[in-house]
């Protein structure tokens, strides 16, 4: 399976700042979010870039993305009627193509030579699937996410078929429902804002908004758990983290995971020593 | 000495994303850099906030400063042409009356019960003069700042009676005319970024911007050696410092340094040390 475009949202209401904001990158140059995670997308050997906005926030988009924008093309979210909807809206963009999904309000650090986003799509291209990357994620944290059940491929390390989702399960429901065998105790395999997804998905979703009838909002799990009972769907746990900026301290704690993971580490260290020695910090 | 009126500077080239970016304040809040600064002049008793920025920029500005929106009059620097320039473009909003000058991309952490403007204009208005904040900066940190030289008040703790003013002097220069008895060896008086000016300094600043008549940037620098030499000009070491957020990295010590002396800090100390315990980060 090919995959050569993505889709990042970036519409959600407290979302739609994020993107813009300013961090120093892994390798010391500073970057808005956006160009950091157009990054990760293009040395995952993508091509096309859409980006779905808020109307009236292209321009902000445009100049956050500097020598980058030329590779974008966006599209406005009419209404802010759910994570599904902002989905289903790209789909003339899509077309009827496989995509890789982000979440505009996340940045990946990863731990291993390969970027969180050409990890998954490595796998996907080879299991021709959809795949969603997660992570193991402590159920203090259930109520960020969305989570995922199911069982290990033999012989595979990190990859599971995903057989049930949930979107924010309560610890009651994880518990009965999304034990995954060989995690650490009170750990569930939750997502990573970062899917490879077949178009069905986009019909699935046109489905659910028909149901919706602007009524209520519209999320991608409900649409994951019906490709998963249609089509092979695994959930990939990727060697890196992910940082959602969007959280209180989010920016703070992501700009710490990129400086502490890149050529500035010694430099930012030193720094943070001194401030914490100093009496009147 | 009254002051009732703040401007605030936010129009070079370098300069005019910052105030737009989100940091969690000392109260825990999520807040653009552009209304901590707003509170940081609001809680000094200053009542008209005059803002200088890029033309076109007005829109976003207004955006970032939220609430505080209605308290703001906008000026457009029509021509990036210096400091001094773009202090002098509000000449028509500021009037015939004494003003708080700041940057627009430092943030000030108080280490006192009274945030670092208010420290300023206490003592502007007790003793009706020109007076400017200054930190004790290191010597390798010249390259970044103004630096004063003088003599302490008789009596007095942190004021200084103004002699020199040099822009980013060479080491060699401060040391000749600019070491100031009393301060710890290596260390001049840098400007902090925030100033309590009289309107001379508009007609001082008028003055070089003919004589420069656009062939090269206008500093406030040498408006404020003229002054210095006309009317009593002090300098205030504030109890407090001051975070230069254009810096690399600026953003990440302004946030820790806000973090660490308010009221997150306990969470905030255990999050860097788990981050830092963390083996892949």
């Amino acid at each position: 399976m090919e995959i050569t475009q993505a889709l990042i949202t970036a519409a959600g209401e407290s979302q739609r700042r994020l993107p813009l904001q300013t961090l120093v990158d892994r390798d010391g140059t500073p970057k808005t979010a956006l160009q950091i995670l157009i990054e990760e997308v293009l040395q995952a050997g993508i091509e096309e870039i859409v980006i779905v906005v808020t109307p009236g926030d292209i321009p902000a988009f445009t100049q956050a993305a500097g020598a980058f924008a030329p590779r974008l093309r966006f599209v406005e979210q009419s209404h802010p009627l759910g994570y599904g909807h902002a989905v289903w809206s790209a789909r003339e963009s899509l077309g009827n193509a496989p995509f890789l999904l982000l979440v505009g309000d996340h940045l990946y650090v990863s731990s291993a030579s390969d970027r969180c986003a050409k990890q998954l799509i490595s796998v996907a291209r080879s299991e021709s699937c959809a795949v969603s990357a997660v992570q193991a994620t402590h159920e203090s944290k259930l109520p960020l996410y969305g989570a995922v059940g199911g069982r290990l491929e033999a012989g595979r390390r990190g990859l599971y078929q995903v057989s049930e989702i949930l979107e924010k399960p309560s610890p009651t429901e994880a518990e009965q429902r999304l034990i995954v065998p060989g995690l650490r105790a009170g750990h569930y395999l939750c997502f990573f804002g970062m899917h490879v997804l077949p178009p069905a998905i986009i019909t699935l979703l046109g489905e659910e908004i028909a149901a919706a009838n602007g009524k209520w909002k519209v999320h991608l799990t409900n649409s994951l758990a019906k490709l998963a009972g249609r089509e092979r769907y695994l959930a990939l746990e990727l060697q890196g983290r992910r940082y959602d900026i969007g959280l209180k301290y989010g920016l703070l704690t992501a700009q710490l995971a990129l400086a502490l993971s890149g050529k500035d580490r010694d430099e930012v260290l030193t720094g943070l020593a001194d401030m914490l020695a100093r009496r009147d910090s």
